[in-house]
Order: C-alpha cells, then sequence, then structure tokens
C-alpha cells in the first residue's frame, strides 16, 4: 500500500490516497491504529485519508483517524498538509478548492513559489464562537467571555474563552516558559466551567504581531502545535486589545501566521512538510481480519 | 535518502544500505535522532546501518544508533533483522555470514522458507558470563550467581545473575502479570549491588520449554523485547533446572527461540518483519549541517 507521511508543525500524519489504494472504510480504524504505531507500523500522530466527495460541493472527502482508531472532525495541521499532497499528486489543479470534512467544508489556498513548490497552505477555519453557551460554559451567560474569572487548587485566573468549533481558555502570563503546564494543564481542563472540558493556553505577548503560547490539548496532554488553539489564542489577544487582527503565533513545533479576517472568518497560513514516501509492506490482511 | 524500516519483536529500526547511500559516518548520530523521531521523521527505536567491513574477517559492518543519536554496541533484535536486510537486497547469497559490531563479530543464520523467503533469523550470541565480577556484582565472588538474595524497600528478592555481555537478574515468580514492573524495575536497576545498573526480568515458567517473561531495561523502563534478556532468562532457567537447554521464551513483542548450546553459546532465534520501505525526504543538509 502506497503511503506518504507528512507533517505540519510536527502533528504528523500517514496520507493515503484512497482513490488509488481503495481500503473499505470500514477497516480505516484499524489501519490507523496499525500505521500509526512506532513499534510495529510507520508511526504517526494518526491517519488522514483522501476520498471522493460524496456531495457535488465538494473536490474531495478527508477523514481523519487518530493513532488510537478514533475518528477526529477537523485537524488544521493535517488539513494543510492535506492540500498540498492532493494537489502534487495531481489530484487537482486548483490552489483552492473546497474540501468535506466532519466539520464542514473546509477551504484551503495553496501558495506557490518561484518554482511552483507549495510554499505554505492557508486553511479557512471558520468565524470563532464567543457566546459563553456556544463554548461551552456553565454560569451565567456571557459574550464574549474575556477577563473571566475561576479558581483552581487554591489558584485565581483569568481567562478567555473562545470555541473555534472546539473549546479553548487562554491565559496570559509574563513568561510562558515558567508555566507548570502539565500540573496546570489537566486541572484546567477538567474544571467544572467547562461541560464539555476545555483546551488551555499560556500565552505571552511579543508584541503586537508576535504570540508566544504552549498548549495543553483536551484528551491529549501537551502538544507541540495545536492549529484551532493558535486561532482562537489570535482572537483572544485581538479582543483584549493585545494584538493586531493579524498575528505570528509562535508554537513549539512552529509558527503559523493567523489572520481573524473582516469576514469574521479565521483564517491560519503555515507550513505543509513531506517526511518519507514509500510502500507499507504490513500484511493489512493479516491484522485487519 | 533510500531506507527500509524493520521490527524484530516490537523492536523498530530505519535501516540504511550505505554502500549505496554513502551518509558519512560523523553524521550517522544526528540522522539516528531526525529518522527516529515520530513528530518530523519516521518513527523508531533508533537506526541500523549497513557499512563495508573495516577488516577482511567480516562481511558487513553494523552500526546501530538509539532514537537519542548515542551508539550502542549491539541489539539481538536489530541484527535479525539486518541479516533479513542485507541477503533481500542481494548484498550477499550466503544464509550465514560473520558482521563485524562493537561487541565483536556476530555470525546470524537465516532461515528460508519453501519460497525462498526468509521466514527466521538465528543469531549466535556468544556465551553467556556467570561469574560475579563479569556480572558485574559487588560483594563475595561466586559463580554461578542462582538463588541470590536482595532487599529492596523492605521486600526480599531471590534472583539468578547472568551477563550476556550486558548485566541480567532473572526473578522467577508464580504469575509475571501480577508484578508491578513499573515500581519494582527501577529500584532493582538501581540496586547498590550492581554497580554498572542491571536489566531486570521477572519470569513465569510454564513448562521446561516455555518461559514467560517481562522485562525492565536498563535506561529505557518496560520495554516489548530484549533479546539478550530473554537469552540469559534461559540460562538462568536451565541453571535452577526449571528448563531444558531450549526453549521458548514468550515476551511482550513476541516470542523468541532460545538455546544454550552444547559448545556453550547462547543461540536466539526469531522473527524479522518489514514495516515499510521508501524514500526519506526532509534535507538532511538542512538538518544536519
Amino acid at each position: 500500500m502506497a503511503f506518504t507521511k507528512m507533517e505540519g508543525l510536527g502533528n504528523s500524519y500517514i496520507f493515503i490516497n484512497n482513490f488509488e489504494t481503495q481500503v473499505p472504510e470500514e477497516r480505516l480504524p484499524e489501519l490507523a491504529k496499525l500505521v500509526s504505531d512506532k513499534n510495529f507500523g510507520i508511526g504517526s500522530d494518526g491517519l488522514i485519508v483522501v476520498l471522493p466527495p460524496t456531495s457535488p460541493d465538494h473536490d474531495f472527502r478527508f477523514r481523519i483517524f487518530n493513532a488510537d482508531g478514533s475518528e477526529a472532525e477537523m485537524c488544521g495541521n493535517g488539513m494543510r498538509c492535506f492540500a498540498r499532497f492532493v494537489y502534487d499528486k495531481g489530484l487537482t489543479r486548483k490552489t483552492r478548492f473546497p474540501v468535506q470534512t466532519l466539520a464542514g467544508t473546509i477551504i484551503p489556498e495553496l501558495f506557490l513559489g518561484e518554482n511552483g513548490e507549495v510554499v505554505a497552505v492557508k486553511v479557512d477555519m471558520g468565524p470563532p464562537q464567543l457566546h459563553s453557551t456556544k463554548i461551552p460554559m456553565t454560569g451565567p451567560e456571557r459574550e464574549p467571555v474575556v477577563d473571566a474569572e475561576l479558581e483552581a487548587e487554591g489558584h485565581r485566573f483569568v481567562f478567555t474563552a473562545v470555541s473555534m468549533g472546539n473549546p479553548h481558555i487562554v491565559i496570559f502570563v509574563d513568561d510562558v516558559e515558567a508555566v507548570n503546564l502539565a500540573y496546570w494543564g489537566p486541572r484546567l481542563e477538567h474544571h467544572p466551567l467547562f461541560p464539555r472540558r476545555t483546551n488551555v493556553h499560556f500565552v505571552q505577548v511579543q508584541d503586537s504581531s508576535h504570540l508566544l503560547m504552549r498548549t495543553w490539548e483536551r484528551g491529549s496532554g501537551i502538544t507541540l502545535a495545536c492549529g484551532t488553539g493558535a486561532c482562537a489564542v489570535l482572537v483572544a489577544a485581538h479582543l483584549k486589545g493585545l494584538a493586531n487582527r493579524a498575528a505570528t503565533v509562535h508554537l513549539p513545533g512552529g509558527s503559523l501566521h493567523v489572520e481573524w479576517a473582516s469576514d469574521g472568518h479565521v483564517y491560519m497560513t503555515g507550513p505543509a512538510n513531506y517526511i518519507c514516501e514509500g510502500r507499507f509492506l504490513r500484511s493489512m490482511t493479516a491484522t485487519l481480519t
């Protein structure tokens, strides 16, 4: 089975083009577990599959499976790689095309360098949701949720909450490296204020167009990068008057350019890199049946 | 750069044939870190490189680097894959050949199935060292170290110690699954009796030719398989009269056949499997200079 491994800010995925590979869709969760395993498979955060769309409004369908075989709705870092992959494979000539995902229609846009190589990919991440019930948060309703307070382990935190389809809280600090993320992350993720739990970001403002962030991802812990989180951080910083409508967001895995555009949507631009390409040699039959 | 990923009992390595690839040897530690990383590289326990020998007594030279770039002497699981790799690549027609390693000459032997495919690989792991100073252990000298005692955290352990070029202690228990390996492993590894620390194995004897083992590897913690450990376990079980001179040893990552032969050497036979093969696309220049 032909595969490509790509990464965006250190989020790594195995890509298969199912126009060719034709793995039965019901077997994709098992395949994701198999290829993602570092010991017996290739090793990755999950599997992303290029599929024919099931609606005439889309050019492709995107399915993403975590390393444990569970399906996710969307992943910004994965979508940038997806867009580069389908373009480089010659599956489209367009540099901007609608993709069907479980999170709705996503329209990535490719930026080409002088030699025609994809140098960056921009993804429309949709509009942020700012009402407290949309985060979702318990307690009195408000919109936007800026400089709200919560207490954890006797410590008071001031935070801003933003949903990008998933919940985020953003806490501004003077020194992001000084935060004990492994300690506070899980305690804030599971705070009773957030009935569906929350992603947690600590952010240091370098200037109005440079933000430094570290992330505790809901269900995953400390990660190298969180695309929706970078968008939430820019929105929160702008709401608080700490940043312009566009800024470079620095994450442990690399940098993203994020813009909260005048159409209300948040656009995220960043890299999509190849790691390796080849053939997966383990028998699916042996493992998947 | 062409690569192959293989595994033996879940120990996974990236293989490169440096007869072709010609990576400068001083760059191999950096390359090992790069390819082993799951986020930005392929993902593996390390890198194994096929090199021309520097002595006329060997057909190949084997170098193995851990994921952190440090060089190891040898790895039984890696050597089985190495032997299959050079044979399948057509670098030799022999099914038994001397390989130069930092642990001395290792002679793997390939077993072919009816269709000419490699079905198993046997590796001469050399003779066990049984004298207490060779383990090494502090305290009064003795040989062999069978049913010795130590105390850790107020708990008394009866153990047998065997060196296979590296130190091992073997503790026989009724139920290997019931052992709290994460708790006892580090406490026994660092016990003052072992000046160079020790690998720790808990073993359940199923019958005289079937042993069930779980391993705490020195410096690595709980692992799926330890080839030298499986050899030490068979030797310890035979010394105690619990096993024949040959037995199947069951590890979490799979099974090995181990024989303490009449020539005094321990021979380990097991699988060597392909995972994937392709081209590594990240620029070495960018990362390695």
